[in-house]
């Protein structure tokens, strides 16, 4: 047994554990001078640190605020190949067609991943994911996606597996059909549910299969086929949808019971309505809002219908190179009009339903010891920060990053 | 004497040296394979590392993309107290009022800096002025203005001079008249033009005049008398104009031949024309944008229009919380729709140019040694990236930071 007090916390600032929906996301706890018990890496006692319980150990926290680590529930952070000349070619005018006719696009990405090894994945993910750690988030989701293939999407799922030896944070591999084949689609999804889906769960892969729903994706019956594939294979399941057309993906999701829906940029009324008389969470990814220039999420009445919103950065070479969950919570402000509060409990709790996990994003007893301790005594440096790493310490597990 | 070459420049990438207006932003020399020659601070030599002149020294830059180390023109980096409750107001729909009723807004940062001493007010700056440097800025221009009276104004400027000998980036000062004071308004102005102003310039404490002109600040009758004064002075001038309403201010700046006019959100096709046929170098703040949600600066315009465009973080507890001069420069292309090139030469030679210096910014003979090697080989990098640091080694008067 390893028992270490944490004291000298200025300010300790959590969500309550577990979902949290509509103005509950506004409810944060707020301790003053605080102290926090760890016990064999989840905590054991939170409280003022006058009533603190005596340890076999104490660190001094130097008089800082302290607030759950971050949970980045969406990210693409395997890939190879860049996106450079199309980043440059869209600012400068350049039309989508015009780029994807160079050979641009998505598919450039994915023609690199498939010609990329596992060794060379792995390399080439890791500074990202150092890159994300360093931000604050101990808890990050990985997504495969850019394989199409059969091989290349297994590929990029052992480039996780063997990325979590390698990455302090704990890192949940979601196996993602992003883009129908060219040809043949029919049987392309007959073969996802068939033999890809049962082959990852039977690996161990995966813990999640999240599928693209959308004119240029999959269509909703498609993707009902290979979400229901998921679900009986035991796989969690869950939906980018509505990020420029509201087809029916968010519905197909609340219907089946997906841990969550991402994007929802083109979400209206009814897919709002449909997600506050939902577990489903609903994911949003204000970096792509900034990278891209697009309209937001409408997070803002998701909140107010009383929707279980989160927050995530969707790193990604082409929509979001977003390499931080601390930009990701502070664009949340900004960009989706999320308020402090509620981006904390967007990129904490609720990010970790996203993810299925109720075990982590509060600060409270029996939770993952995963927190973060500011350069600041006022916790509100975290969302306000601008371009600066407001973090002076990491602690996963209560183990020092 | 000391002589480097520097080599192993995968990408050395540069504007020509002095301000480039409209096309000629996106003018860039990109030499691949290159060396750098440095000699006593300066650049002595660019070239194909094949043509490389001997040095006493080399070193060996890893086969990464070099670029002009970028010149922060506009920050209001000395304050003091916080406006994290303010933040949090605004966000939560509270109105500005409301808040300056509550004691927040700019005048809550003027109590605090007018209360904090020297030593304070250096301490607290140091670490913003550490932040922005590693984000690749070598050249930062600081402003008074959080004074109204003048003791505290010099004492901001004093701070800026301790500062110097803290920080490896060129500090440059500049005396903001930012707020008029609530009585005695005409007087306030008189006695600035006859005893601060020449005080200031006496004591050698800023090397320019700043007013911000503005239906809540400074008229432009008494902004022409404060600029007429600094000219008197020997002072170089600039304003901050056209944010919330075009007054005329940007017109009297062009016709006084003010270094730059900076904000320019309001800025209609008037406003436009005057900068396009004025070396006056329009100055925006894409990191206001992004913190208050306004409309962006019409940068595009004025580009187009031929107008000399420069980046700045604006850095300030108010408005602009953004501690990276590299976010500054991808906000430029993701909110001012500026190309990654106009962006580069926004940051380096026209920032420049906004402090009336034409001696960095470009990596060409005769100019400082100030530049970047990146962690990547391709400059695009450099705006692309959100959330991390693209930087690897940052390089003043060709040392290493
Ligand atoms: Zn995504
Ligand atoms: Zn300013």
């Amino acid at each position: 047994m390893t028992e270490v007090l944490f004291t000298n916390i200025a300010q300790l600032v959590t969500p309550e554990a577990g979902p949290q929906r509509g103005a509950a996301m506004r409810e944060l706890t707020i301790l003053p001078d605080a102290a926090l018990l760890v016990r064999d890496g989840l905590i054991a006692w939170v409280g003022r640190a006058k009533d603190a319980p005596k340890a076999q150990q104490t660190h001094d926290l130097g008089g800082v605020a302290v607030v759950p680590a971050l949970i980045d529930p969406h990210t693409h952070a395997v890939w190879a190949g860049d996106r450079l000349s199309d980043f440059e070619a869209r600012v400068e005018g350049v039309p989508y067609e015009t780029i994807l006719a160079r050979g641009g696009g998505i598919r450039s990405t994915m023609r690199a991943t498939r010609q990329a090894s596992l060794d060379e994945l792995v390399a080439l993910a890791l500074p990202r994911l150092q890159a994300l750690t360093a931000s604050g988030a101990a808890t990050i989701e990985i997504k495969s996606g850019y394989g199409l293939d059969f091989e290349t999407e297994v590929r990029m799922l052992e480039a996780v597996r063997l990325l979590r030896a390698k990455v302090p944070a704990d890192l949940r591999p979601t196996l993602l059909l992003h883009v129908p084949p060219e040809e043949n689609r029919a049987e392309y999804v007959q073969e996802v549910c068939h033999s890809l889906i049962p082959c990852v769960a039977r690996e161990q892969l995966a813990e999640a299969v999240d599928v693209f729903c959308e004119t240029e994706a999959f269509s909703v019956p498609e993707t009902r086929a290979m979400l229901e594939a998921a679900r009986l294979c035991g796989l969690k399941f869950k939906l980018h949808a509505d990020q420029f057309h509201a087809l029916g993906g968010t519905e197909l999701a609340c219907e089946l019971g997906a841990l969550s829906v991402d994007h929802l940029e083109a979400s209206g009324e009814a897919q709002i309505a449909a997600l506050a008389a939902s577990p489903t969470v609903a994911t949003v990814l204000p970096g792509v809002t900034l990278h891209l220039g697009l309209p937001a999420a409408p997070a803002r009445a998701l909140v107010d219908a009383g929707a279980c919103v989160a927050l995530g950065t969707d790193l990604n070479p082409g929509s979001a190179p977003v390499f931080s969950a601390q930009l990701a919570l502070a664009l949340g402000v900004r960009l989706d009009r999320l308020t402090p509060a509620e981006a904390l409990t967007a990129a904490t709790v609720n990010a970790a339903a996203a993810l299925g996990l109720t075990d982590r994003g509060a600060l409270s007893v029996g939770q993952r010891a995963d927190f973060l301790a500011l350069h600041s005594a006022d916790w509100r440096d975290l969302p306000y920060t601008l371009g600066a790493n407001p973090i002076q310490s990491s602690w996963i597990k209560g183990r020092l990053l």
